[in-house]
């Protein structure tokens, strides 16, 4: 255990506020030091959280929380903030059950203004809070903290569009770190990089200026065009503002994310404005602690590890992810047409590999799942065969595009659906367990749930053979590895145990825990496979003998899978649906997630013995 | 009828390329008389139509469909397409049962190369088709065209900034009618109003430059400067292209989007380029007929109108729209906190009188359904009582921001789904039929069916008091007015007949279909005006007498109300869902589309005849 003299000192934001900013150096390297450790027991957001160390405190020395309010997007990176406010002990149960959230939560501290977890959505929040203020005659600074990658999601651009219409001082900061997750994409990325190299424009803007009051022999009309000029020359002598000028803003910046007496001072500065404005902040992810300015993206988000050498412990079994990728490598080597979709997650959807491999046909487009899916209906209506992977719980950002521009036109997408069902430490932002509900809702989407790695393989092996959409999902860490020489029927289920009458009808990960739940009893269990088509026969011979319908899942048992069954069950058998509830499912370990919900062995077992 | 000496010869797109440019001008007056004919007996869109005349010839000169692909953003603009396509003869039975779509349809036509409906897809798409292009080895261009309104939503930022990435020889061509639906908004319109402006500039850069190169005596360090100064010239004197410019395209125009030649010669410069870039089209929506001129937002959409007069027929009864409008400017007198948003549809939500009683507290945010709904989470964050008025098709956009912004903090935001469920003529893509089954997996979201305008009214009055979000549904057009007197308690349903042994449940607009179908049968009728939360007391009551439930919605019945109602079913009743299929349902007359779905009063009757 380190000793934390300074930070020691403060069990509140008052607390803070007494230091004197002289402190803030070593305070910086307390706050490191404690981030490392706690992380590397619990889990969680590092590289982020080391990246923004002096951006909060320069946060909240300038302003007064709760009555400024901060937003944080994405929100991973809001654990300092955490700390400063009145949070540090309680930092030691970090995404444990009960304990502090790794995101911000309104119900956790009134100083966490908005609950994020998702992309891209701190500026309408914000927006939205300040014209709330506004109305309500308030006082307070509201403050948008937004990463770059960020910044490529759709709705940040229809909040700045919206922000700098309303002309209102929202203060919009832009922790820019080169990076989202993994390296940045897109034409936005390239033109940040330009901003980054901006001092080139001030020593012109300054020769320039000085040059052109330095003629003395202009006539009056040239003096009028030089005047004009003068006046519009920010547009051609700081093109790194020209972006978001455009949008209504005066930018800020560039600024040094780790100076926090830079910071401080220009926070005090665009305070003052009383119309929208951008500061650009320039930071590194994992300041500060080596192994994760080595590799940030390593150290996003990650397991338990050893604090000196960053090495992971627990290395677990090969993930859903990398036999998702591996499989996809092995399939486009054969067609060609098979082309790879993601945003923003490489590394995390298992398509590193492939897109060394691959590099023509891979498609990294950021933080825009909207345009990740639409991008690739057009590429099925060119005759191509794309697989866009992409988180469960983020894949609920282009429902629409999923349903109207694949679903409706029918064409062969197939999205890939990673950390799909409980998922664990990051609590309910992150639950993928709405997929089965809302893709059941898309016209024409087949929807199938691997309970092995080999059926994992075996089924993007039969969806890439399909001409229309499907979906395949699958959760974080690693499904049994499987029998890899069973074959796997489209659309149909796989009786386990001849259907009695009590039977069991489970789906992917949970189909172990039904598994285990059966054993040693006179139950039938049913690993359902696929949803869509849905397996009628297998329906008709369970809707024959069985008096009791149990069915597992870890989505949404209301809507789901079982939910959705109940429409084929013959009138009179008695249907249990077990899966989540309606109500969020906070953080907690995945085991106490599914005892939560019902779902883990035991629990099944119970529901089996009541109605045997 | 009109003589169409020209059009008439057009039987194919062929027939077209035959013509001579100096025919352009006749043909374009012959396909406004013929587009205002056919509208005006069929419904449909008008205004943008009129408006894209021009720009839709010179796209067909200039390109050879279907090897080069046009995609239409939203695709309303498309009946000028339709008809040079080989579909002039066809288009009589415009938005007909088994007739053209009023959207392009790749089942339609080989010339239809992108269902869209929806706005801001088309960039999308077109890059996911020219990628294909691209690894297949096919020839052809791919322009999208899309309209400045659609450019204010996110995804087509998304799709900018990786087309400019990928720098691809992508042509997009950015209609700007200087109006979405309603007058445009957000910064980036003022922005595109700038470069509506831009000849000052081209002047002006004339003027510069020649002021430059007359200067005589400069050092060589100036000479460096000036030199600098001349190659980033177009970030300053072109303020009009910075934009699209930071985004990695070409930028060319302003285009005259009425003079064909103009624009054939733009066309041609641009598809030679070997790299994205974008052509900003000016064009005036309604274009040559003065009714709509006048009220582009009237003749966007429309029923029958006559012809010479532009004076609507079968002028409806007061709408859902506007009683919703109404009921919302009552309440907004009595409670401050009560605010406004919708996404550039102010008429069509019935918004806008409160737009004007209320400017303050009115937000219309442009395209931009995903912002709408965020910047509604904050302004409830904030202490305000939002309410989001967004057609139910559209907030599939915003599904994400429903869940994880609004349900999971359980904020209190109304959401208004106006155009729910089966919309006629309109066809799939604005189908309203998913609402019930996406709501449902949102958690903490209450969700209110009203079968009268009286239930409509009393139904957001008892929802602003809530703290808790909630989502009312109601569809086009007007319900039965109902009873006023009538109280509604939230959370429970009507019974409208006592509960028998058959015993139809029902909500919102098909309820009166219902009650038809019931008429001197002896059977239970449900009014379920809720469906969260579910009313599990008439249940409870329905459970102890029923032997058979028929649920009525007009929403996807194997997901939506009736399915979720399975779940507090007794075991042993037999339960039939009546509903929309899970196919796609396209366009005809309500009355068909309900025929077709199995709700219309004789289906239903039907139903229940075979059940009693």
């Amino acid at each position: 255990m380190k000793e934390y003299t300074l930070l020691n000192r403060i069990n509140s934001l008052e607390d803070f506020k007494k230091l004197s900013e002289k402190d803030y150096p070593l305070l910086a390297d307390e706050i490191r030091s404690f981030l490392v450790e706690t992380v590397a027991s619990h889990g969680g957001h590092l590289a982020s959280n080391l990246g923004a160390v002096e951006l909060t405190i320069a946060l909240h020395n300038v302003f007064s929380s709760p009555e400024d309010k901060i937003v944080f997007d994405v929100g991973h990176q809001s654990y300092v903030h955490k700390i400063l406010t009145g949070r540090r002990e309680a930092f030691s149960t970090l995404r444990e059950k009960g304990g502090l959230g790794g995101f911000p939560k309104r119900r956790e501290s009134e100083h966490d203004a908005f609950n994020t977890g998702h992309s891209s959505t701190s500026v309408s929040a914000a927006l939205g809070m300040l014209r709330a203020k506004q109305l309500l005659n308030e006082q307070g600074k509201i403050i948008a903290v937004i990463g770059d990658g960020a910044m490529t999601g759709g709705m940040a651009f229809e909040a700045l569009n919206d922000a700098g219409e309303s002309k209102l001082p929202l203060l919009v900061i832009m922790n820019d770190n080169e990076m989202s997750i993994s390296g940045n994409v897109g034409a936005l990325s390239s033109y940040f990089s330009r901003l980054r190299t901006s001092k080139r424009y001030l020593m012109f803007k300054h020769r320039i200026e000085n040059f052109l009051t330095s003629i003395p022999k202009v006539g009056p009309g040239i003096a009028r065009w030089v005047y004009r000029f003068k006046n519009r020359i920010k547009y051609f002598l700081m093109p790194r503002n020209i972006f978001f000028e455009a949008m209504g803003f005066t930018y800020l910046g560039p600024v040094d994310g780790h100076d926090t007496q830079e910071i401080i001072e220009v926070l005090k500065k665009a305070s003052s404005f009383k119309w929208p404005a951008l500061i650009h902040v320039i930071t590194q992810k994992g300041k500060g602690y080596k192994p994760a300015t080595e590799n940030p993206e390593r150290f996003h988000g990650i397991g338990i590890f050893d604090a000196d050498s960053g090495a992971e412990i627990n290395k677990k079994a090969k993930s859903n992810s990398a036999v998702f990728g591996e499989t996809l490598i092995e399939l486009a080597k054969e067609d060609d047409r098979i082309t790879a979709v993601c945003a923003a997650m490489p590394q995390g959807t298992g398509l590193a590999k492939f897109s060394r491999e691959f590099p023509d046909r891979f498609f990294d487009v950021g933080i825009a799942e909207q345009h990740a899916v639409t991008m690739a209906a057009g590429m099925a209506a060119g005759g191509l065969k794309p697989v866009v992977a992409i988180y469960s719980t983020f894949m609920q950002r282009a429902y629409d595009q999923v349903l109207h521009d694949v679903g409706l036109q029918s064409l062969p997408v197939i999205f890939a659906l990673d950390r799909a069902g409980l998922v664990g430490e990051d609590g309910e932002t992150h639950q993928g367990v709405y997929d089965i509900a809302y893709m059941l809702t898309v016209p024409n989407v087949n929807i199938a749930i691997p309970s092995t790695q080999a059926e994992l393989k075996a089924m993007i092996k039969e969806l890439t053979k399909l001409n229309a959409p499907s979906a395949i999902r699958y959760g974080r860490g690693a499904l049994p590895v499987g029998d890899e020489g069973k074959k796997i029927e489209f659309g149909k289920w796989e009786i386990e145990k001849a259907v009695s009458k009590v039977t069991v009808i489970a789906s992917g990960r949970v189909l172990e825990n039904a598994r285990c739940a059966c054993e040693n009893q006179d139950v039938g269990l049913i690993n359902a496979r696929f949803i869509r088509p849905f397996d009628k026969e297998a329906m008709a011979l369970i809707n024959s003998k069985a008096e009791c319908i149990i069915t597992v899942e870890d989505g949404i048992s209301s809507l789901g899978m079982g939910a959705y069954l109940r429409n084929y069950v013959k009138p009179g058998i008695k249907v249990i649906n077990l899966g989540v509830g309606e109500k969020p499912v906070e953080h907690a370990t995945l085991s106490e997630q599914d005892d939560l919900c019902g779902i883990s062995a035991q629990k099944i077992r119970m529901k089996i013995e009541e109605n045997l």
